[in-house]
């Protein structure tokens, strides 16, 4: 795990000292998919705001209330208006990241969610990831510097002593908004260095970043991408059972954060 | 063009009504690139915000001010603070017209900028097209409904008398995140029936769908995609001389708009 952010820039130290002062206080845990969410929010007995933080229109839902002493808010991107399914991918992530920091002011972002993993790197299904850092594999630019941004690499916050605790793997993510896995998208994720490869977490650190609140990442392995079954089958056979280990990471983290300040994760 | 979404619902209607009692008040021009942005500032004589809109951290700029009966908001969303290019891609850009309709409730949007053309469908560097539907090529999800909702498609704001007004083409416009084109988003882009792509449009669309807002997009030719020159180098060379050609046809599409009610266009 390396230090968040590259320029231990000013606003950067701001968090820092602030965090300093008083333990964690409010995390919100962005969730991609109602079923990933939903046994959290029964675990941590979160109750669906009955009004909104959001504006009218978005399907946006937050459930939130106390666990221990952490004001815990756990935001999904809702189902789709029109199509009714989870509203998943890079956009809603980033929007719901963007109005949740606005609204909440988190001490902390934990983006939590189901991933592909690669058995060349050692991911096994059911195995949780602690991402070190996340990066784009379908934003290719091929002009100097915008190469670098469409890559979009970021590292999640340094959490030494939650590793240290906890029984998780550490692995890169690497992030798209496709669920297969196009040959330029196996090339960049190669040159990505990725483990697990999901379709939310760069866009949440892309915003995170933007607005300096630290993020980190749990990601639990539904398929495995360089294996013999496709994708979709093997995601949605073991989405139920992947689910109970991710939430128990959750939980474990959560734990785990309670009463600390951020320099101690 | 056809009618803007395909429910014509509650909301919808509401925006109707509302845009039935008064003309076109408030526009916001999303314009990913500086380049793209600067000539339109000057024609309109826009001033950047000396105190942001928006909240600390993000690179979002806005130019605004009074042209004609019009209150024309310019919004680009800046150069990436660490990387110090313009901010492209569909992230960005969803970001920027979620935080801009909020803080300015426009009763029109207006996503301008450059893009790739298929000459198989009739584009010529140059061009300016009025979008009449957006969707996304790079969101492959290979599940029923899921594989709609990543497609994403969205019409724009029916316009028949501004068509008819205006001396411009009219295709559909597909959008994905690399300035390239993989053989998988090509084979997206077909069936998308695109005649222009672009990195942000079908992002636009979503966010203003969402909230209820009418969009339409004017978007200008700088390279032809199914053509022999590489896509980056062609952009290049013909950024400034297509951005001029873009830049007329916004200033004449606001013209068109002033004084108008919404059914009126």
């Amino acid at each position: 795990m390396a230090p968040h952010g590259d320029g231990s820039d000013v606003a950067e130290e701001a968090i820092v000292a602030d965090a300093e002062r008083r333990p964690i206080s409010t995390i919100v845990i962005i969730i991609a998919m109602q079923t990933e969410a939903l046994p959290l929010v029964n675990k941590f007995q979160l109750l669906e705001d009955s009004e909104s933080l959001f504006p009218k229109g978005v399907p946006w839902v937050r459930y939130h209330g106390f666990y221990k002493d952490l004001h815990i808010n756990i935001i999904w991107p809702g189902k789709d208006p029109k199509l009714g399914v989870d509203s998943v991918g890079t956009i809603p992530a980033s929007l719901v990241t963007y109005a949740s920091i606005q609204a909440l002011q988190p001490d902390l972002i934990i983006n939590a969610g189901t991933a592909g993993g690669f058995k060349a790197k050692g991911a096994c299904i059911g195995d949780v990831f602690l991402v070190s850092d996340a990066a784009f594999h379908d934003r290719r630019i091929p002009i100097p510097v915008f190469d670098l941004y469409g890559v979009g690499l970021r590292q999640a916050l340094s959490t030494p002593n939650l590793l240290n605790e906890l029984n998780l793997k550490v692995g890169k993510l690497s992030t798209g908004d496709s669920l297969d896995m196009s040959p330029q998208d196996e090339a960049s994720i190669t040159t990505n260095d990725a483990t697990v490869k999901d379709m939310e977490g760069a866009a949440v650190a892309y915003v995170a970043d933007l607005l300096k609140v630290p993020v980190i990442f749990l990601k639990a392995v539904t398929d495995i991408v360089d294996g013999e079954k496709p994708t979709a089958e093997e995601f949605m056979q073991n989405l139920a059972a992947v689910t109970a280990a991710l939430d128990l990471a959750v939980t474990q983290v959560v734990d785990f954060i309670s009463g600390k300040y951020l320099p101690e994760l």
